[in-house]
């Protein structure tokens, strides 16, 4: 297979038909924008099931996405697409950088989700950006913006209902959209894994997600195998 | 007078009416949230003489503002206001903080304005923040929020106009608006003067304003005084 592309989390490879990649999930553990490193045996296999099943959740509630199926535990194949450069974030309860930015305390439930969109590049560190200024940037159209906002909001819904029946809390998420190679149409791309959630067991507040890595709190393939168990019961 | 506050660049008294302040200007120069530090005698003349101008030029404009009336070359009156703590911030021209968070050279003219609203918080460093986190802590109504956004297109407008008249581009400002403490009314307040703005000669690109001071590039207030004068011209 044609290696397309080389991530921090991921290898993506060209399969005979141009409109579908196949991805492959690596063991690799990246925070801080790539300061904090590691190999992590069997992560690469968590962060493709658990991602697989949530793309599967989120596909049966109508919400477009690239996801095409699980094709090994750590392989997947999804349509291609041309990744919009906006990071995501939408949040239900003060944690990590949203804290830290407004000096508010970690585990406050927000009266309404927030939604904030970060401008994807490494070498800037993501910074925050305003509707401005991806207009300004041409990130994406005020069309495709709206559109990005009200499937972060469904997701948003479906996610949290997802996890409050697995006794998890659905902190805050970052999403990447994306539009189809074959036809232009607005997705979500990219994963929705621990890599990418905050997650905190509702009673005991235990973490299920990559601030185990960050925050080092533990060993965090045996805590995303925990997750992993938890959503096979969900249908 | 009762000193009712004090801060980097202005003194505010009490008045016998309750619903107006008196406004006294330092010569006080800062930079860098504090960190940069100068008086410059004739500083607080200048920023007095120059704001208070402008507020007039608003003011026959129908932006309803907190200014009264000029007293003295470094006094004026202005309308008691609860502070909204956000500060609105609206460009033109590439510069300053957008350059540097963006990756963006400084200089290029936006095909749109662009409109940024910061956490008017010193310990946090004014933090970017959007809609939603505005929202959260309950910062401005949303309907507030609509009001500030059209008053600051509508200021950019008024004096675009104003210092393009003078040879002066608007490359950006700052603006804050409080409500009035007599009736709740939202008006435009603080001041809007050469520490406030970027303003660059059209033709040489020379800057007039507290970059001069930021990156050491001449005299402050010999540079406030050409500007001023340039001011004074108009009607």
């Amino acid at each position: 297979m044609q290696l397309l592309y080389e991530g921090k989390a991921k290898k993506i490879f060209l399969t005979d038909d141009p409109d579908i990649l196949h991805v492959q999930y690596k063991d690799h553990a990246t925070a801080f924008n790539g300061e904090k490193f590691a190999v992590l045996p069997g992560k690469g296999r968590l962060n493709n099931l658990i991602s697989s099943k949530i793309f599967e959740v989120l596909s049966e509630k109508n919400v477009t996405n690239h996801f095409v199926k699980s094709l090994s535990e750590t392989e997947q194949l999804v349509k291609a697409v041309d990744i919009i450069p906006i990071e995501v974030v939408v949040r239900n309860v003060t944690a990590g950088s949203l804290a830290k930015r407004l000096g508010l305390e970690e585990g406050e439930t927000l009266k309404s989700p927030i939604i904030e969109f970060y401008y994807k590049n490494d070498e800037l560190g993501d910074p925050l950006i305003n509707d401005d200024h991806i207009a300004m940037m041409e990130l994406a159209t005020s069309r495709q913006l709206n559109a990005i906002r009200l499937a972060a909001q469904e997701v948003n819904t479906i996610l949290t209902r997802v996890f409050d029946d697995i006794g998890i809390m659905l902190v805050d998420f970052k999403l990447e959209f994306g539009t189809l190679k074959s036809n232009g149409e607005l997705v979500l791309a990219d994963e929705v894994s621990p890599d990418t959630c905050r997650l905190w067991d509702k009673e005991t507040r235990e973490k299920f997600d990559k601030d185990v890595f960050r925050r080092d709190l533990g060993d965090l393939p045996e805590v995303y195998e925990k997750l992993l168990r938890r959503l096979e019961g969900v249908k």
